[in-house]
Formats: C-alpha cells, sequence, structure tokens
C-alpha cells in the first residue's frame, strides 16, 4: 500500500486552489464530497507564490488550503512547485533559463525551463523541497510527496557543458578511452582535452531532432540530461527525506516519454506514477502496454494513476470528448494493469492560458449537472465499494517484453539503415499480438531477473550492453524460451558495432549470421514462406521494413524469404540452446504472422491466455494472497458475451457470484474475484 | 469624393521612375496617356535616395518627377517612403532593424524592416514626413499621402520589451490586475515587477507561429504590436496634417492581413485603401467579402483600391496570368463594392530584384502592342466615360456579418479544441451563401452601430467584449435577428473564460447552454435533422468540426444531432428576445444548409436578393442620391442572360436603355443606373 | 593516363588505418589482394591525428601507412586531411567555424565545418598541404593529391562579410555599378559605402534557403562562396604544387551539387574526380548524365570515380541493397562514360559514428565469404584483365546540352513564375530523350568550345551571359542546329532583365517575341498539336509548367498550343539563321514529344543512335587512337539480346570475337573492342 492512512483506490487529482476565490473553495468541498474524491495534488506551479523573491518565503495559503482539505476529508498529494521557476528568478539569475537544441538562450516562459546544471535552480529548488518538508512533515493530510512535474527537456548551456565534462570524466576517466567510445578518429574528431568536448546540438552535431553525426556523443549527451535531471530530483528527494523518511516520494512519469531513462529513475522513487493521455485512436493495446511498462519500472509494483483527463484534451490537433463511459473503462483499464490510484488532470478547470479547454471534473459551468461530473462521481462511489481489495494486488506474467531507453535512443539516432525503423512500434507489435489473445505480459527492463519468465522477447535489441549476452544464454540455458528480431546485437553500450558478424554477441545463441541487411521502401514487401505447417501458421505472410540475409550456423530454419534475390534465405530460425530455444525473426512481419507464432510459443510452455474472449475484449488479472482479481474490460461500444466456464467468482461492483456466460456491457467492465 | 482635384474613377498605380532614365519617362508619360492612366503613386521606396546619409536631404528628383506627371496630367498619391530604411541607417543605428519570432536580431535586409519602436526610426521616419509635407503641400499634383506600405510584421527587441511594459502600465495600472488578466497562477508565471516581463516570442511563451502556453500574454502583444505599427503610422500622419490638414491621408492595407486591428487603425485613417490580390483559385466571392470588409472600416465609406496586378504576380507558387476580361471583371468588382480607385501595381516592371516577374501596365518588352497593355488601355477609356457617376455612392445592406481581429487573434491563439478551426474559413462560410443568393451584405466591427440591419450574424463570436452582450440583447430586443455559432461568448477580452456555462454572456439573449465541445476529425462528420421542413430546409445536411453540445433553456428546438452519443440534441434553436430573434448554429454546416437557413432569414425580414440570377453572377448595388447602379460581373467564362424584369436601366457603359432579359458577356460586366 | 606509375583502371578506395590496429592492418592487405585492389585514398580526415595541437606535427602514422601499403602493393591517393577541422583549433580559434544560413555561430562539430576566409584555417590548411607535399614528395606509393573532401556548405561570417566586401571591390569597382548590378533602386536598398553590404542570409534577404529579396545580391554571394571554398582549395593546390608539380592534383566532387561553380573549379584541377551516390530509384539516365557532365568539366578529359558504395548507403531514407550485379554494372556505366577509375568509400566499415552503416569492401564480418566482397573481387579480377586498354580513351558526341551553374541559381533564385520550374529537371528531359535513343551526348559548359557539335541544346537558358548570344549566333550562322526552350534569354548575368522583350538577346536569333509566359498549376495542362507530321511527330502531345505565349517574327511555325486562351499561339517554332536552324520549345513537353523532336533533328544531321538496343540498354562508345570501345551496359534484371549487325568486335572481357545478333545478361555489360 502507498499509505495506509488511505486504505482504498485514491480518487482524485490535481488542484489549483490559488488560481480560485474562497467561495469557489467551498463549492469546491461540496463537489469532491459529491464525487467521492478523497485526495488532491496541490502546490504543483506555486513556487513564484510561495518564494516571492530572493529573501521571502510565504506558506500561508498553502497551509490554509492544507488545513482545509484534511477538514473536509481530502488528503494531499504534495507538489514541491520546482517544475517552473518564478519570473523574477529567470530575470535576477539567467542561468536558471535553458540553451535550446537550436542553440538559443532562453528567457523566462512556459514550464519545466529549468536547467537542471543550474547553480540557482539546483540551489533554490533544493531549499524549497527542505522548507515543505520540514513545515508539513506531521500533517495528518499528507499522503505522498510529488517532486517537480513531467521532468524533460534537454538543456546546451555553458553550465550542461561543464557538467558533460565532468560526467564524462567520470565515465570514461582518459581521453583516451573517451576517443575509443566516440571512434573519434573518423572525421578527424580527435578530442585531446575535456575542454574541447561541446553539447552535441544544431550548433554542433546534431540536426532535426534526433540525427546525428557522432552517435556516441548524442548517446552519451542523453544519458547525461537524463542524469542531470535526476540528480535534479534526487537533490529535492534527499531534502524530503530528512524530514519525511516514511513518506514516499515520487514524481510523474509520462508512459513512453522518450528523453528519460526510466528504468534508471525508478531506483530513486518510492512509487511509481504516471500521466496517461491516450487520444481517441490510440490503439487500446498501445496504452496497455504503456500501464505495463510503468508497473515494470518497478519489477512489478503498483502504481499511481497521477492524471488522466476527466473528458478531453486541449493539445491534441483534434480533442475529441471521451464517449460516455469511457473515462470509467479507461480508469479501471489502469486498475487492471497495477493501478492502486484513478486520478485526473484536473479538478476545476482554468479560466485561463493554455490548458483551460483541458477537461476538468469540475467544468466551466461550475456545477455538477453535467455529464463528466456525474460518470465521474458514480465511479467514485464504486471505488469506495471496492474498498482495499485491489490493493497491491500483482500481476504474475510468465512472458515478458524488454523494454530499453539506451537501445531506444541508439535505434532513433542511427543513420541507416531506415528512417522508418521504429523501435517502440516494433516492441507494441509483439505486444499487441499477445494482448490479442489476452496472454499476461510484463514489460522489463534489461536489468530484470529473468528466471520468473518462460518466454522472453526482445524486439530490435539492437544494443547488447554488458554482460546482456551471457544473461540471456544463461536464461536460455536453463530452459528459457527467447526472441530476438532483426538489426538486433549489432552494437555494444557505446553504440559500436561489435565486430565479426551480426548479430553479435547474439550470435552463438541464435546459431545464426547476419551477412546484410536490406532496407524497403514503405509499400515494398517481402513474404515469409513456413517450410511447414506450425500450429496455426501455414503457407506465407507479408514482412518488410528491414530484411536481414541470414544464414544458419545450426540454427532450424522455419521459414524462408518468398521473393527477391534473397528468396530462400531463412527469416525464421530457432537454435536449441541449453533446455531452451532461441528464436529470431529477420524482418517485420504481419499481425497474422506474430499472433500465430506466439500462440506457438506459448503452447510450447503451457501458457494459456486469462479468457478465449471475442474482439475487444481485454482481460487481465491481478492476484492478491491468493485470490485472484480477473478484469474484463469492453472496449467494443455493444455489449458482448464472454464464458467464464466453470469459474466461480464474484462480481466485485455488483456483489453477485457470476460464472459461466456473462455480459460485459458496451464499454463496460466486470471485475471477478476469484478464490 | 477623395480629393475633388480629380472627380472620376481615379486611373493609375505604383510609378518607380527613379529605377529608370530620362528616356524611359518620355516612354511613361505617352504610354499613360495611351492607357488614361491620372494618378500615381511615387516615392514609395525612395528613403535612401532622398536622405542619403543622416544629415543630407535631396529631393531634387522628386521634385521634378512631381513636375514632369502634374504637366503630363498625372495626379500623384505621394508616398511617404518610410517603408524600408536605408542601409546606412541599418548600420549606423541597429536599433532600427528587428527582433524576429525566432528571437534572432536582424540585420539590413528586405522591406517593412523597421522595428515600430525604435527611437532612431521614429525620429526620422517622422522628420522625413514632415519635410515631404512642408515641401509638397502646395503642389498642384498632390491628391493624397501614402504613409510607409503594407504595414505588418512584429518586432521582439529590447526596446519593444520596453515599450511593452509602458504599454501594459497603461492598459492595466497594477501588476496584480496584470496578473489576473492573464491568469499568472497558472504555471506558476505570477509577475511582481513590469521588468520581470518579455515579449512573447520563440525564446520565452510561443512557437510555430501562433501556437503559445499563454494567451493573454499572446493577445496583448499582438495588440500592442499593431499599436506600436500605428504609432509610427501616427506620427507621420500629425506631421503630415500640420501642413495639409485638407490633403486626405491613407495607407494600404492588405485586406484580411491577420497581424493588425484594421478596425483601430481605421479610425486615424482619412480614407481606407487596400491591396487586392487574389490568385486563380480564390474564390470569388472571398475577393467580394474582403472589399465589403474594407468598406466596412469606416462603415461604408468608399475605398481606394490601391493595388492589383494587371495581370500575374510573382509571390505565389503558380502565378498563372489573368485571362483575358478578368483584371477588368476584377477591377469593376472592386468599384462594385465600393472602390472609388482602380489602380495598379505597378506601371512599368523592374528589371531586377524580387518583383520583376509582377505584371504591370508597361511590361519588360516596352512598348503598348501587348495583350495586357490593350486590356489596361480599354480600362482606362471606360473610366473615363464613367466620369464622376458613381464617386461616393454607398451599398445599403440590411444584413451585416460582424468581424472582429482581436476575436479571430484569440481564436486562433487558443489551445484547443480544434487545429481546424479558422475564423476567417467560418466567417467566409456565412458570407458565401449570402453572396450565392446575391444578398447585400456589409462587413462591420463590433463596435458598428447595428440598428442600421435586420439581421446581424457572428460566426464564432468566441470573444464577447465589455458590453457587446449588452448591445446585442438590446438589438434583438428592439426586433433584430442574430445569428451566432459554436464556439462562440467563452471569453472575455482578456481570453478568461466566462464561468458559469457556455456562451457565457450570451446564454440569456440564445436561451441554451452548451455542455460540451466535441472535436471531430477532419473526415468525422454528424447531421442536421431538421424537426420539420422550415422554407426550402428539410431532411439532413451534413455538419463537423466542432458540434457543441447544447441544452435548450428555453430557445426553440430547431433541428437535432443526427448521430454519435449526443444524436437527438439541439444543433440549430431560435431563441425569442423581446421583438427579435437570436439563432444558434451549433456546428459548422455545410454550404446548402447555410444557404436555405440564410434565405429563411432573410425571407422573413423581407429581404430580397438585388437579382434572381444564374450561378457565377455577383451583382451589388451602389445607391447615390436616390440613384441606384446596379452591378452585373459574369464570372463566367461564357456569355450569361439574366432578367431584370420591368426594371428600366440605362446601361453606364454603353449609355444604352436597357430592361427584361439581356446577356452579360462571359467575364463581362455590366452597370445599371437605375432612378 | 592520370599517373602512369599504375597503367590500368584504378580500383580501391577510401581507407581509414588509424581507426585500426596493426592486427587488421594485415587483414586489410590480404584481403586487398583477394580484391585486386591496387589504390587506397588515405588522410582523409586526419588532421587532428597530425596535428594533435598549435605547434606539433606528427606524422609518424601515415608515414607507416605509405609504406606499408605500398609494400603489399596499393598506390595511394593522398588526401590533405583538412576537411574536417580539429577540435582544438574550433577551442583556440574559433573563427574557424562557420556561422551558419540562419546567423547562428557554430562550434565544433561535423566535418565540411572550416569557414573558407577563417585566417586561422586558410594558415594552418595550406601548413598542412605543404608539409605534406614536402614530406611525400618522392614517395613511390603516391599517384595522386586528394584536397579536402567534397567542398560544399556556405558560410556568413563576419570575416566572410568582409571578404565579400573585397570580392564586390574587384568585380565592380564603384558603388555606382554594384548598385546597378544589384538594382537597389528597388526597395530603397541603395548602398553608399561598401561597408553597408551584408551577406544575404536568414538574418537579412533570404529565407527557406533559396527564396531572397535580392537575387542580384544572392547569385553574387553564391558566386563569391564558390569562389571562396575554390580559393582554399587552391591555397592547398599551390603548396603542393610547390614540391610536387608532375604529381595531379583533385579535389573529389559530387556531381549536380548545387553549391559550387564547378566548371570554374575544373580549370584548378589536373583531374576531375568525384563521388557517385544513385539510390535504387536514381533513373539511370540520370547518373549517365551526371558522369558526361563530370566528363565535360574538362571538356571530355578522363575522370576518376572517386567513390561509390559497393552496397548500401547510410543517409538515405531507405537504403536499399545493391542488387547482385549492380555495382559492376554502374562501375562500368562509369567507366563506359569516361572514368579511369573504380573507386569505394570504404574499404572497411567503420565501427562508429554516422557511417558505420555505409556499405564497404570489407563489412563487418571481417571476412572475404561476403557476396559484397566476391562481387567486388571479381570486378578487381576483371579490371585486371582490361589492363590499359581503355584508359584516356575519349567519347566523340556529336550533339551537346549546355549546363550553367550559375544559371542554375538564378533560376532557383527567382521570385515566380512558377515554383515548379527546376532547371536540372528540365536538362535532365531533354538528356533523357537522347539516352534513351543511345545518342552520344556531351554536357557541355557554356564557354565550351561548340564548333564540334552538330547540335547544341540549351534548356532554360534564362541567364544569357556576356557574349553568349554572339558565341550562338555564330555557331548557328556557320550551320550549327540551336534549341533552347521557354524561360531563355530573360537576364544577364547580374539578373537584370533584358528590355526589348523575351527571349533577349535570343530574339534575333530564335526569330520569335515572347509576349508572356503563363504558369500553370501542377494537374494543369495544354497541349502542342502539331501543324503536320513530322518524322514520327503528329498529333498531340501534353506541356505544361510553363507556357511561353510567342509571337514569331520570321521563325517558322511547327506547332501550336491545343487549348486556352493562347491555343493557336505557336509553341514550337525554327528560324534559319545562316546555315544553320535555331528551335524554340516554349513549353515542357512530355517525353514522347522529345524523343520524336530530338530524333527528326539528328536525323537532318546524319547523326545516328550507337545502336537500335530495346528498352533498358545503354550504349556509349569510348575511343583510342582510333579503336573504339562500344559498352554495352544491361539495366534490365534478365537478359536481352542486340543487334550488333556486321560490326565485327572483340568482347574485351572474354576475349572472343563478336558480332551479329548477341546476348547482354540481365544487370550484365559487354564492352566491345572495335577496329
Amino acid at each position: 500500500m502507498i499509505n495506509n492512512k488511505l486504505p482504498k483506490i485514491w480518487y482524485g487529482g490535481d488542484y489549483n486552489p490559488e488560481q480560485w476565490d474562497p467561495e469557489t473553495w467551498k463549492e469546491d468541498e461540496r463537489m469532491f464530497k459529491l464525487a467521492g474524491i478523497d485526495v488532491a495534488t496541490i502546490n504543483v506551479f506555486s513556487w513564484a507564490m510561495l518564494q516571492p523573491d530572493e529573501v521571502t518565503y510565504d506558506f500561508s495559503a498553502l497551509d490554509a488550503t492544507m488545513d482545509r482539505l484534511y477538514k473536509s476529508g481530502v488528503y494531499v498529494c504534495l507538489a514541491t512547485s520546482t517544475a517552473a521557476h518564478p519570473a523574477w528568478m529567470a530575470k535576477k539569475y539567467p542561468d536558471v533559463t535553458r540553451v535550446d537544441a537550436q542553440g538559443r538562450k532562453r528567457r523566462f516562459g512556459g514550464r519545466h525551463n529549468s536547467c537542471p546544471n543550474s547553480p540557482t535552480y539546483r540551489k533554490y529548488a533544493a531549499l524549497m523541497a527542505g522548507k515543505l518538508a520540514e513545515r508539513y512533515k506531521d500533517h495528518p493530510g499528507l499522503l505522498v510527496w510529488h517532486v517537480s512535474n513531467e521532468y524533460g527537456g534537454y538543456c546546451y548551456c555553458d553550465n550542461c557543458a561543464k557538467a558533460f565534462r565532468v560526467w564524462l570524466k567520470e565515465r570514461y576517466g582518459t581521453m583516451d578511452r573517451l576517443n575509443h567510445a566516440w571512434n573519434t578518429r573518423f572525421w578527424g574528431h580527435t578530442f585531446y582535452d575535456w575542454d574541447e568536448v561541446v553539447p552535441p546540438n544544431e550548433l554542433s552535431e546534431e540536426w532535426d531532432g534526433n540525427r546525428t553525426n557522432f552517435q556516441g556523443i548524442s548517446l552519451d549527451y542523453r544519458r547525461f540530461q537524463s542524469d542531470s535531471l535526476l540528480d535534479a530530483y534526487k537533490l529535492e528527494y534527499e531534502e524530503i527525506k530528512k524530514y519525511t523518511p516514511d513518506i514516499p516520494v515520487t514524481t510523474n512519469m509520462m508512459g513512453l516519454y522518450p528523453e528519460l531513462d526510466y528504468f534508471k529513475w525508478a531506483e530513486y522513487l518510492d512509487v511509481i506514477s504516471w500521466d496517461n493521455y491516450p487520444a481517441l485512436d490510440t490503439p487500446v493495446s498501445y496504452t496497455a502496454m504503456t500501464h505495463d511498462l510503468m508497473r515494470g519500472l518497478k519489477s512489478g509494483q503498483p502504481f499511481m494513476l497521477m492524471e488522466q483527463t476527466p473528458s478531453q484534451q486541449n493539445w491534441q490537433a483534434y480533442n475529441s470528448l471521451k464517449r460516455p463511459g469511457v473515462m470509467r473503462l479507461w480508469s479501471y483499464q489502469a486498475v487492471a494493469h497495477g493501478a492502486d490510484t484513478v486520478m485526473f488532470f484536473q479538478l476545476r478547470r482554468s479560466i485561463g492560458a493554455c490548458e483551460k479547454y483541458h477537461g476538468a471534473v469540475i467544468e466551466h459551468v461550475g456545477h455538477e449537472h453535467t455529464r463528466v461530473f456525474r460518470e465521474c462521481a458514480e465511479l467514485g462511489q464504486e471505488l469506495h465499494v471496492l474498498s482495499d481489495k485491489l490493493l497491491n494486488a500483482r500481476a504474475h506474467a510468465k512472458v515478458a517484453i524488454l523494454f530499453d531507453w539506451e537501445n531506444r535512443w541508439a535505434v532513433g539516432l542511427s543513420s541507416g539503415p531506415s528512417v522508418a525503423l521504429d523501435y517502440v512500434k516494433e516492441v507494441h507489435k509483439y505486444y499487441d499480438a499477445l494482448f490479442e489473445m489476452n496472454i499476461e505480459v510484463d514489460m522489463a527492463g534489461v536489468n530484470e531477473d529473468l528466471s520468473k519468465y518462460d518466454i522472453v522477447i526482445a524486439p530490435v535489441m539492437y544494443m547488447v550492453k554488458e554482460d546482456f549476452a551471457e544473461k540471456i544464454e544463461d536464461y536460455v540455458a536453463a530452459g528459457g524460451t527467447f526472441v530476438t528480431t532483426f538489426f538486433s546485437g549489432i552494437v555494444n553500450e557505446n553504440d559500436l558495432v561489435t565486430l565479426g558478424g551480426y548479430p553479435g554477441e547474439l550470435r552463438p545463441l541464435l546459431g545464426i549470421w547476419a551477412e546484410e541487411i536490406d532496407a524497403l521502401f514503405q509499400d515494398q514487401h517481402n513474404q515469409i514462406v513456413m517450410k511447414q505447417t506450425w500450429g496455426e501458421l501455414q503457407g506465407e505472410y507479408e514482412c518488410g521494413l528491414l530484411c536481414d540475409l541470414i544464414h544458419s550456423e545450426g540454427a532450424k530454419v522455419l521459414a524462408e524469404y518468398g521473393s527477391d534475390f534473397y528468396q530462400g534465405m531463412p527469416v525464421l530460425t530457432v537454435n536449441k540452446y541449453g533446455k531452451g530455444k532461441a528464436y529470431y525473426v529477420a524482418s517485420s512481419p504481419e499481425a497474422a504472422f506474430l499472433k500465430g507464432f506466439l500462440a506457438n510459443l506459448c503452447a510450447e510452455k503451457g501458457i494459456e491466455p486469462l479468457l478465449n474472449a471475442p474482439a475487444g475484449i481485454e482481460t487481465t488479472r491481478r492476484v492478491n494472497d491468493g485470490v485472484s482479481y480477473l478484469f474484463l474490460l469492453n472496449h467494443n461500444a455493444s455489449d458482448v458475451e464472454v464464458d467464464l466456464g466453470n469459474k466461480e467468482t464474484v462480481d466485485l461492483l455488483t456483489t453477485e457470484s457470476v460464472s459461466g456466460r456473462i455480459v460485459v456491457p458496451g464499454r463496460g467492465v466486470r471485475i471477478l474475484e476469484q478464490r
């Protein structure tokens, strides 16, 4: 449990009383009660209010809010307010603002605007966190700390340049090792002194966001900036822990946000929290995958759904309303994948600036007689009914898909073989195939203990970091099934190619050699021709994007290319290795192939779907002390009948006993307890 | 009459003799005569010539030009030359160049390049205007002053920052009021000192041209820059008026140019003038609307067509030739909508730099034996025939469409609900429906006296400024018909949402409440289902873009949505209010609906089309001392027959009596006098 | 012969031993032998290695490489290493880095990164070239010098501004002449002092790469930057020549690279070399045209194919593998068009940074058992068989197409009439028609001696430079056939329009006057209607892009427009002039028209195709001392039969006698010697 002061699924969200008057606060209290809201995230953007100038601190308004909320039964997720520096600070200490990727020094504006290596920012952010912790450490309403907000963005200023050199010195020790890691003999880039290194932006090595001349430099700069922001987080974390060692600390993540290595960050968060903003046309399996990834950051520990919108967003191109029932459905989807909170941005809609058309529990009309508020209030009641039943319940997947931010950076920075290669998209293809079959999946980091899994899938494992190949070999030798794909095993963690033939360090395990890599135009395809029927797999399937031209070096060939000059070369192989098997998929296949292929692997391992359900029914399971909770989520607009078979279950929301053929209403949810 | 020295429709255009030699001047005189040209706009870009260094002024060439033109029968529209500063000034006083939206300090180059808050620019521009006015105040050829040229572009330099703070201080008085107006508690933006405010560009709050974090700041900066340029204009205006209080002063506007609030500017222009540059594929109704808007800037006062091309442009992607007859047709279109001049850019084509492929009366070949020159000369003769007949004649529309630049800015800056929302496009949809029916329309500002109209239409009246709601209520109470649409009444003039339910201050008048606003993808649609047949309106019509989910609070529901979860909710309502009616159109409809809808409203008010004419025939009317001039413009390539009924008219160009069925030739024009 | 030390087609390519260890060097030697490699381009990016700080030079590694290669039978193309400055230099002397088109001062990064007017760069680059020449002047392995690498990119720094003013002073002498050349009376741009001139970039006159306010300024800046880089090249050239006057010096060009006037550069190269990087979908006739252009730079002198990839590239969007046989086919295509070398980038694939996925003779796997290596080795053997047979053999085309970089700049910078106008595309249309018919073509500069040609084609000869019109008149008067097109003869070399009617100075020769120029939308077309059948030309053909509205002034009209208001006006004319004929094509025609048209012209002149061959067969001829070498290149994937008729030939690769009907294998090549 995140904090046992409130032993239920927390319900609430971002709340900015400083934008409103006391009369409105009273209405807020009344409506929070109506909606069953019991937690408010406050103080997210209040730095300028709390510290109106360099020497003055004024906590009176925050004191009052804390007390007022607590009295009305609302607990607090307390933010540290450092996500946007005050205007006076930008004016007085320009080092707090960033230099952007275009090389421009920024002035005051926006949010998430502080340079993480700014001495001013670091000093005053830490000071603020400490003061808040000291002041509110004993406040009975305090549930959890929320450091800053949605960390992100890179800076390229001179302070960052200096800090980068220190970071490099720590990483490499000598110029020789630096030069080797970056292969600086290429294009005569040899550095003879740390001071010669400059940040890689549009003034030096990069262009168009992720195009670079030197992958090694750009990769290290991403690591360094992720670390710099993490370090700024840790400064606040440590200040807080001095005063409240037992209150959990988090910062809200953003799912598949590219710029930060969340697996590295996760070590320093007591609980993961994240902000979930799918669009109307985001595949539901994509949202599911992201939830699983957030759960995977701390090896399965439940997480907080820190933000979602009750209805619409403002920053998308077309800000569709969430259709009736969808807010509830997607809230339970979060819980189904491991969330122990359901929280919104935001509780009351602001009246000015860029988020005023973002949905809120209390809309501009101000009263409770709206569709959105009614749906929120109904969900609030249900969460009271659920009480503490689901808290801390865990998933027990036997299949893991590996995900690695550093690999993602390296793939994204690569010059060649194809601009269409998108690591996340390839990972999602595998996830989606399993999702469609209602097979439980963990999204795991490369440092995860893999022994708990029967199948481990690592799509486009381009970068193979130190000891990883050995770890996978051990896993397979012990009986595991491993799957990887084209463009894997190519480089080490500095993006230096492993010589001797692709897939490099993975070559012995996979029993193949990839001689060449063909890049196909978007409308070009090849075929996966099965050598013989295997489960549901037979005949031909389409593939494209990249085609590795592989040779078996011991692996069994299961399918071959169907056309072009490499017709007849292997496209799907399996290699026995110790007690296990290692599969190689040499191109990017169509969905039908992946479904059949992964179904076969699961069948081999005796992994069963949670439920054989019609399309659009998502099924997950959370388990707590031997009690199992089955979630049935109907993403269709119309009712669907599913067959529970002889499972005897209790519907948690209706408390009825349920078995056999049951109905899940259109956009509806059922949570079935099974003992 | 603009200036009764020349009591006819002025004919001529931009002329740059300083680019040519005396021999060419003689040819110019000869050809101007052949073409019937009697006005030349000169001195537009001569600052560097008139003032070769900081202390020297040399008007000798201009003196000679003024005299020479006058002697040859050509009057002068005299520009002040300040639209591009001299190179020496940019070098000596870098404050004259701008800082752009990307935050870059500009160097010498281009035109319209001066910072309006540059002390150097302001000093020397005003000085130049004064010197010119003093020198030429008694010149018999001087018809009208042309200050600078096509004002536009914003600056973000430190001088602008300082001036912005002064402007803000005048507008808001205190930091508290500023902070409230901008809702700066959002994202911790509270300002404690005026000096903390910086211009909102890509270094601070904005990106991609009109994306912003703070609508309030960005909106005020647009107001401020429009005011700054206006102030620069006024400096020159006042210098001129010291010497020639009776000679009208103008500056050439650019129709729907986004950056300046032309309604505010219009107060300081003695006569409106503008530059009309439709492309081959610009809808003729769009040009018509723009003419009407320019006429509306000074409540119907005739305007100058200051520039148009005789044939092709140079700055479009594909610079099509104007087809034979089109230059004449579009010239008369301007007159039909209120122009009392027909002027070109330019009289002689330049030989170098970026406008050398822009059409001119005298082309590079240099003689009169060209299609373009022949067409120009024929039109010149016709304008002599027309003499002073049409001068100062006025339109008498009973329908007004409101247009507001500040509303346009606010809609454009909005983050959500849809990037596809385009204020001008929505306004044009309504205009086009009336245009197709040959219903006379005024394009009016929000400060216009509305009592003269039977119907007032305000599409997407998102921003409701002080006293506007009351004004509209009074108008409707007195019997007027008012139409507004989705996304209206949302904010006040600081872009702060009016709480209590959309459409805010317009809610009592309209008798509805808009609970939610759905944004549709570009290929997504809903339907307007008529509850019963109303005139030509029956059955279903398509709608899209945004769909307000409205509830009637007294309004009668005329049509409902046809699909989605808000099927059956009102999409078209009418509310009786006093003696009048207020309509609300909750989505963006297809053209067929708008035509039927507006036809019904006109029928209710007894407003008749000027003529029931086939497609492609545009009809307008100008009235002078009880004499009415009917313009028939055939935008088709082939002849069209129209029926005047029993109107007895005289064709002004042929002087024949005309009635009954008559032919308007393909791309031809008839101007019929009716007493 | 480039250097008779190695009297055969050189075979090898870029080699970077400094990126590898001694063990690898040994493998390189072994594999070079296997592949028949006899030349290595070294030291391209070694500046930082050779000069680790300002005062230290260390040639020991280079010494060793030179010796080692020579001992193993590999000659050296020795680069001067100045294509990328060392990091220490950028730090110590920031003047070496550029200011870019956006006005941003660059920091260390990338390559081709030195300002050509940087005193530091000029000093140390020249010093390095001299030191290398002095050191290796007598090395037996040294074949040819390779100065810097792929010169390109413009700089806009203050040193360039200063140098630009000096350049202008030399070109124009007085401010008056400068102002006239740039037509600065337009937009009041008159300059009174050289110091007022600033480089035309996004801070002053330009935007979007090649959009400009002042064509004259932008054109001169392109000339100036091309000259500045050429001057930097010449500094090194002269240092080298001091020590090795007899060893040829080159720098590798990039075919149709836009930024440098290669015809001007060619004067200072002893031998032309270039880097050929077609994509999978580049038309083979486009590559052929580029080879011919490179050959034309020095009036037909054989050139070096300095770089091509053995398999794939890395910097394209989709880096397809070269299909089996294609590397060989395209290598021989280069030789067929005049190359006396076949060289690759690169011999061994690098392991880090942005080119590691670029193909190489030795791939990452490191051994010779790859498809790519096998193909390379086979070609290496063939080149040994060919020995010195083809060296220095020349083409003997009777048709020339003129190409001019300054004209290309001017067309590209033009504002109007159409953004779709692309000089290179129009040139290629004419080339392609001749290519399809296997007519030999020279791509010639405007200064070429034209007397050797029967037909000279100058598509879109927009800019007519001094004496050019007279030269063409003389050529035609003497019996030549000249073809030009729409948008020709418009301006002089300063982009100032020639007054008096288009096509300006070409008007007497062509016997026509172009009154207007219509620009068509991309989907708009007109027709070329033949007035009577002419050879294969009859009936109607499509045309578009631009349509000149021309009048005959003596020329015979061969075809007329088929539609629009200029239907019936001439679109194809011929004018007899002296003993020759001048054709004018007034619009951009479809391919079928051009093929028929050019076939007629060739027939008139008795110019025969080299061979009547099926589609996809490319045929060229090189002649040496009366011996003729016919190249048959089959770009089809399947075998094709061609008929040599009664030619008696010897196949150089098989040494068999060959005549009559023979087969060219799919993607195969035959080289037939004919005495």
